[in-house]
């Protein structure tokens, strides 16, 4: 792991959270993007080699739907940034971890994605990310 | 503010907990540090320029094992780091932000802290914190 890449946080309407957080953190969202995979709408903001990003369903039966229902509002998923997410799923896997994915998938943000099951790792839901090669 | 300084993660087991986190983040603990204020046992690793804090409490009525009790274990809190907690602090609350402390009170790793009640905080306890200076 290389570092925090990004904090993604459960918010139920960007319309609102979005300026929220641009005075809070005293920055403003320099992107928005819908991922239609995933069902989500997301706003990132930076915060040093960090970046935080808002996650709002777009659909009433979306994974982040689903877990404002159940948890409400709050801390989703806390991302690490690595070299190479195939040898540290391997490495992660060999360890005891359990992985939500069987391969890397699309992200938002560029980026080939996995997770780790939070029952293994204290209840925090683990994202494992790697920056994708730019499409040009 | 100027990054995110630490995740906070709450856990039930230090012994357990020190050497989950090691093998997920590849790192070792590099710190241990009771605060006998807050009734926390905690252990930090880095991660870039962001630091993961475990949180054990060290008594059955901490704020944490209440906190575990009512969520299970998971991300606690995220901490920023301002160069000036009593600016922010005032700035914040003239924007409609909450306080959870009057005035900045001794954390954990040297540092001045303040918390924002998650309620205003799309359910993110934020915590401000500032180095403290050093006691030499």
């Amino acid at each position: 792991m290389q570092k925090v890449e990004h904090i993604g946080i459960a918010v139920k309407d960007l319309g609102i959270s979005i300026p929220l957080f641009e005075k809070l953190l005293r920055t403003n969202c320099y992107k928005t993007e819908q991922v239609a995979g995933e069902q989500v709408n997301t706003a990132f903001f930076r915060q040093g080699e960090t970046k935080i990003e808002l996650l709002e369903s777009s659909t009433p039966e979306g994974v982040i739907a689903r877990f404002i229902e159940k948890k409400g509002e709050g801390v989703h998923h806390i991302a690490f940034a690595v070299a190479d997410i195939q040898a540290e799923m391997t490495r992660l896997q060999a360890e005891g971890f359990v992985l939500l994915n069987e391969t890397p998938r699309r992200g938002a943000d560029n980026k080939w994605v996995c997770f780790l099951h939070p029952k293994g790792t204290n209840g925090v839901l683990v994202e494992l990310c790697q920056e994708a090669e730019a499409t040009t």
